[in-house]
C-alpha cells in the first residue's frame, strides 16, 4: 500500500524559518544592515546645496520620506523635495518651492527607465542646467540611466540587483538622501542589526514575528484587512511605506494559483479617532489592528493651567503634557477595542524618536512581510501585476507621437 | 391560514428614494446648498490676517482641507494651518510656521468640548493674546464654547444641530475658512445644487447614484473594500474626506443587529501604481475601484523635446503634456483592470479644477453615502462607536489630575 498527499497546508514555523535562512543569501534586503556605508557618508559630507530634490517614485522615495518625516526635528537645515507625480499642477507647485540654482537632483530608478522619473528629469532639463555639479544618479548597474551617468561623468550609486524597490530603504536609495540631510544612517543600520540578530538567533523577535505572521495567515480569510494605527503624526510616512510594502509584496497569485492579498490600511491617532475608528468599533469584523505608540516625544509641551469661562469642565486637562495626552488617547482607544473582545490587535511601543527605533520598526515589518509571503507561498519580491498597465501605456503614448 | 413575514431584504430603489425624501427635511446637510451665505462672505472680507489657523479635528477640518487642496492655485495669498493632532512635535512644528501676531484663530467644535480642540486652544492662550480681534468660534448654539464666545464678545457662527461633522463641509464649518482664503463659495453651492436637483428630480444623478449604491450593497459581502483611485495629487484631501465620510457613516450595527461596514481606501495615481496597484491586480477579489480623472488641469507643462543619451527609447514621451500623460496613465490602468473582467469599477471624470466641480463630486458622495446607509438600514448620521473610548479617556485623565 502507498499513500501520498499533496494537501495545501500552512507550513510549520520551522519550515518558514528554513525558507528565510535560504532566502537571505539570495534576496538582498536581509544583508543591507551589514553594508559598508563609508562611501555614502563621505559623499554626503561634500554636498553644499540646500534643496535636495529626490526624483523617484514608489520604493525610490517612500522609505526616505518615512524616515525623514520621523526624525526631521533632529536633522540639518537642508530640505528634501519629492518629485514623483505626473500631475502638472503638483509638479509646478513643488518646483516653485525649490531654489533650482542651489539644488541637488537625486535621480532614483532601479530599472533606469521609470516613466514618471525620466519625464520629470527631462522637464527639469528645460528649467536648469543639470550636470555633474548638481546631479547624482542611483540605479542598477548596466541600466540605460547608468550608462547616461557614466557618459556625462555624473556621480552614480548602485542599487544591488537583488534589492527590490520597496525593500530598498536601507540601501543607498534611502541612505544617501538621508545622510545628506543629517540623518544618522549608522544608527539606522544598528536598529536593523538588532532586529536581524534577534530574529535569526531565534530570540525575542523570532517569537514575536513568527507568531504574528502565523496568526495573520491562519485568519486571512476572516480578517482580510490589516490596520496600522499610529499615534504620532510623525509616522504618517511610515504608514504609507507600510501600505506599499504589504500591498505590493503580498497581493499575489500563489503557487497553487489562488489569489492572495491582505489589505493594508494606515491610520493616525488621534485624528482618525474622528474618522475611521467608528468603522473599527461597530463595523464588520474583518480587520486586525496594530497600534503604534511613541513612549517619549522628548520635545514636550503642556496644556497650561488656565480656566476658560464656561469650559471649566475641561480643566481636568490642565497641566497635562501633550506627550501624556496622546498616549492616554491611544490607551483609551486600545481599551475600548479590547473590551469588544472580537478584534485582534497588538501594540508596538517605540521608546523614542530616533533613527535606531524607526529602523527597528521598519526592518521588523520587512521580516514580517517575508514571513507572511513564505506562509502563503507566493513570490514576495516581484510585482508582475503592474506590468500590464505599463505595456498599455507605452502603446498609447507611442501611437500618439507618430 | 395566515402568512406573515419578517425577511431581511434589500429594499427597492423607490423605498430608498422615499426614505431620503423624508430624511431631507430632518437631516441638515441636504439643504445646505440653499443657505444664505451673505453673512459669511461679508465677514470673510473683513479679515486682514495672513495666517488662518483652523483648530478643529475630523469633520471640522477634513472638508475644508479637501476643497482648499483642490483649488488652492486659484486662491489668495492667505495660508490655512490645521491644528488637530495632540502629537507635541507636530503641534510645535506647525506653530513655528505661523506668525502668531498676524493670525486668525478659527476654533471649530460641534459639541464645544472636543478634547483635542480645547487642549490646543488652551495651549495657544499660553503663547499669544486671544480675543475678539483674532478669534472666531464655530459651534452649535448653546454649547459651552458658544457661551464662552458670547462672554468675551468673540464672533461666533452656528453649526446647525442637524448637520453632523462629516456632513458639514458645505456649512459655515467649511465655507468660512474657505471664503477667507478666496475660494468662490457661491460656486461651491452651485455645484451642490446641480447634483441635488438632478437627484431629487430623478434625473441623471438619480440613476447613477442609485445604481451604484445598490450594486455596492448587493455585493457588500463579496466586495467589502471600496477604493477611490484619484489621478491627481490635488485630490489627496478629497480621498481623506471620503474615508471619514464612508467609514464613519457606514460602519454601524443595523436595525437587525448585524455589523455593517464597507471599508474605504484612498489612492493617488500615478504614485500608487507603484504601491497598491499590484494588490488590486493580483490580490483577493474583495475590492471595487472608483477611478477619478481630471480632464483639464489648465496650467500645463510639457515634456521637452530633448533626447538624453542612452535613454532614447523614452523619446516617445517627448512633447507630451503632463496633463495628457497622467490621463493616459489612468486610462492604461483602467484598461488593465478592465481586461481582468473580475474587478467592479467605475470612472468619474472631473471637467476642470474649480469649486463647482469639487462640490459636485463631494455632494454626490454625500448622497451616495445616504443611499447606501438607507439600503443597509443603519443610522448613517451618528457615531456611537467612538463614545466608549472618550469615556475611558476622561476617566484616565480625571484620575490623574487628583
Amino acid at each position: 500500500m502507498q499513500y501520498s498527499k499533496n494537501f495545501y497546508q500552512i507550513k510549520s514555523n520551522k519550515d518558514i524559518f528554513q525558507k528565510l535562512l535560504k532566502e537571505k543569501d539570495i534576496i538582498g534586503y536581509y544583508n543591507l544592515p551589514f553594508q559598508d556605508i563609508n562611501q555614502i557618508e563621505e559623499y554626503a559630507k561634500t554636498i553644499k546645496q540646500k534643496d535636495i530634490v529626490v526624483i523617484g517614485i514608489g520604493g525610490s522615495s517612500l522609505g526616505t520620506y518615512a524616515i525623514h518625516k520621523f526624525v526631521r526635528h533632529n536633522t540639518n537645515d537642508k530640505k528634501i523635495h519629492y518629485l514623483e507625480s505626473t500631475d502638472p499642477l503638483d509638479i509646478m507647485t513643488k518646483i516653485k518651492k525649490i531654489n533650482l540654482d542651489d539644488a541637488l537632483f537625486i535621480v532614483i530608478s532601479k530599472s533606469g527607465t521609470t516613466v514618471e522619473t525620466i519625464s520629470i528629469f527631462k522637464y527639469l532639463h528645460s528649467l536648469v542646467q543639470i550636470d555633474n555639479s548638481n546631479c547624482v544618479i542611483i540605479t542598477e548597474n548596466g541600466t540605460k540611466l547608468d550608462k547616461y551617468a557614466k557618459e556625462y561623468n555624473i556621480k552614480q550609486f548602485e542599487i544591488p540587483k537583488n534589492v527590490g524597490g520597496r525593500f530598498s530603504v536601507f540601501s543607498v536609495v534611502g541612505l544617501l538622501p538621508l545622510a545628506i540631510v543629517g540623518v544618522d544612517i549608522k544608527n539606522l543600520l544598528n536598529g536593523c542589526k538588532m532586529i536581524y540578530n534577534s530574529f535569526f538567533n531565534q530570540e525575542k523577535y523570532y517569537d514575536l514575528l513568527m507568531e504574528k505572521g502565523r496568526f495573520l495567515v491562519e485568519n486571512k480569510n476572516r480578517f482580510n484587512i490589516n490596520i496600522i494605527f499610529s499615534y504620532s503624526a510623525l509616522l504618517e510616512g511610515f504608514n504609507k511605506w507600510y501600505i506599499q510594502l504589504w500591498g505590493e509584496s503580498l497581493g499575489k497569485i500563489n503557487i497553487n494559483g489562488t489569489k492572495q492579498g491582505l489589505t493594508p490600511i494606515g491610520l493616525l491617532g488621534p485624528v482618525d479617532q474622528h474618522s475611521f475608528l467608528q468603522l473599527i468599533m461597530e463595523g464588520t469584523r474583518d480587520k486586525t489592528v496594530s497600534f503604534i505608540k511613541v513612549d517619549d516625544f522628548e520635545h514636550d509641551i503642556s496644556i497650561p493651567n488656565i480656566s476658560l469661562k464656561y469650559l471649566e469642565e475641561l480643566d481636568y486637562l490642565n497641566n497635562i503634557k501633550f506627550n501624556e495626552l496622546i498616549n492616554h488617547q491611544a490607551d483609551a482607544t486600545i481599551e475600548a477595542v479590547q473590551n469588544l473582545k472580537t478584534i485582534p490587535y497588538d501594540i508596538i511601543t517605540i521608546d523614542k524618536i530616533d533613527e535606531y527605533n524607526i529602523a527597528k520598526l521598519m526592518f521588523s515589518y520587512e521580516l514580517l512581510t517575508s514571513i507572511v509571503g513564505a506562509f502563503v507561498q507566493i513570490n514576495t519580491y516581484d510585482q508582475p501585476g503592474v506590468e500590464a498597465g505599463k505595456i498599455i501605456l507605452k502603446e498609447k503614448l507611442s501611437k500618439q507621437s507618430f
